[in-house]
């Protein structure tokens, strides 16, 4: 039997263009990978209920839900549907039984400038939403988009924003804390420690030099230039001493290759560089 | 003769494929431009005495000079040759009278991953030369930029990091900042606010979407989400009262434009968006 890798999670967009859910679960476990975290439209086209059965047949631990928000809109109706929207995605996190609901809020409204309006828009979605996430029993994870999707993806761009929006919101809501979108924040040390048991998630990849594509060009963990060990060691010191999972977009390099060695490799890559350095 | 525009900087950035240093001055003040800020290679191209007497010939102010920086490097040699070389920049700002000497502070050092060392390299780079550019009368402007450019361009990506650098390094060093590299930022007025009489250069352009190249896909004012009049406001909130300067690099749209078109442009968006919201 294999041995089980401790420690890892495997987003299942890392090997979205290869792989179903069902045929990415059981890749998984094979390489003795016990937890995983899918995007919503993964389910969809395995349809949830055999998703459900799949998790607890093969025993894995559901890590995130990828993924809730976009609460922006320029109309009222908009803001209200991405509400209902939401509200569904809880539901299948329950169903999955995931660790979290993370949530990527959203950028302007089509034809808006006014990105403290957007903001607020952010606040007030995530607060119609969070009484049925809280009797759901799903937290959601606010996770900082990188500042090249503030205007198209999410207008929440750093983990000092994404404390305070915490702050504002009470229980309920905490962070998924992907290095992609953070290492660069000279306030990255200080707002771990802040968020402390609001981390819900460490997503891991790293940030090539040159990047080719703004959203699907993110590297192999150790391909690029992101200190993955001491990131991991701020995360411990600020209590956290759960998963890192992998989450790769890359249109021209992992998603082209085949997925049982994008596996292979995303566990060796674990295994020597994302430690916390002693 | 032209009525002179006021409150408007070319950065000739902006028209570097089409004209030299000499045909860009004769351009922009054909066309009522007061102000203009040149690059470091444009200066070398024209020959830096021909450019102090093109510059006083046409009466031009020179805002800026564009660029001091890259202070990181992996070996000491290094640094200490780009301390002699941004001390050769500081005495070209001196000759042309620049307003301010820019600098683009660098990224990590080659084979490096370590951020924080980067960021006290660039902290000790500009300590070194700092007596060199007050005894020369030349203001150090430190230009965040944005954190996509974390890893090769510049380690200092926000304005409080900038602000606190100011704060580190004292009198003789103040901030540059482009509405590009910060309108995302959530803190951005507070920051601005904070830096106060550090702002030594406001400059402007505006952020596409989508943005198909990170370096040289920036867009005119007026066609992206930044949000320019307000942002103007919180400037001129904090004290500055200046000039904005027009930094547009686009390697597929206006750097293949006829170039008195493209500073029509600039004069006819700077006057239609870019003034503080009353």
């Amino acid at each position: 039997m294999t041995e089980p890798v401790e420690g890892l999670s495997i987003n299942l967009a890392t090997v979205r263009k290869q792989w179903t859910f069902a045929e990415a679960v059981d890749g998984c476990v094979a390489q003795g990978i016990t937890m995983v975290a899918p995007w919503r439209d993964q389910v969809e086209a395995q349809g949830l209920k055999s998703c459900v059965k799949i998790v607890a047949d093969a025993g894995v631990r559901v890590t995130g839900l990828c993924r809730g928000g976009f609460f922006p809109h320029a109309t009222a109706e908009g803001r209200a549907a991405a509400i209902e929207e939401n509200k569904r995605a809880i539901d299948e996190a329950a169903a999955l039984g995931a660790h979290c609901l993370v949530l990527v809020v959203g950028g302007l409204p089509e034809g808006s400038r006014d990105i403290v309006a957007a903001r607020q828009m952010v606040h007030d979605g995530i607060a119609a939403i969070l009484p049925h996430a809280r009797a759901a029993g799903v937290p959601l994870a606010i996770e900082p988009l990188h500042p090249q999707y503030a205007a198209d993806r999410s207008c929440v761009n750093t983990l000092a924003q994404s404390n305070d929006m915490c702050d504002a919101l009470g229980p309920g809501v905490g962070i998924a804390a992907d290095v992609y979108h953070i290492w660069w924040d000279p306030d990255l040390e200080a707002q771990l420690l802040r968020a402390g048991d609001r981390l819900l998630a460490h997503h891991i990849c790293d940030w090539l030099v040159p990047t080719t594509d703004p959203l699907n060009d993110r590297g192999m963990m150790g391909d690029g230039v992101v200190d993955l060990s001491t990131i991991r060691r701020w995360f411990e010191a600020a209590g956290y001493d759960d998963f890192q999972e992998v989450e790769i977009f890359s249109a021209n390099n992992w998603w082209t290759k085949p997925p049982q060695d994008v596996i292979a490799t995303c566990i060796a890559r674990y295994r020597a560089v994302c430690a916390a350095r002693a």
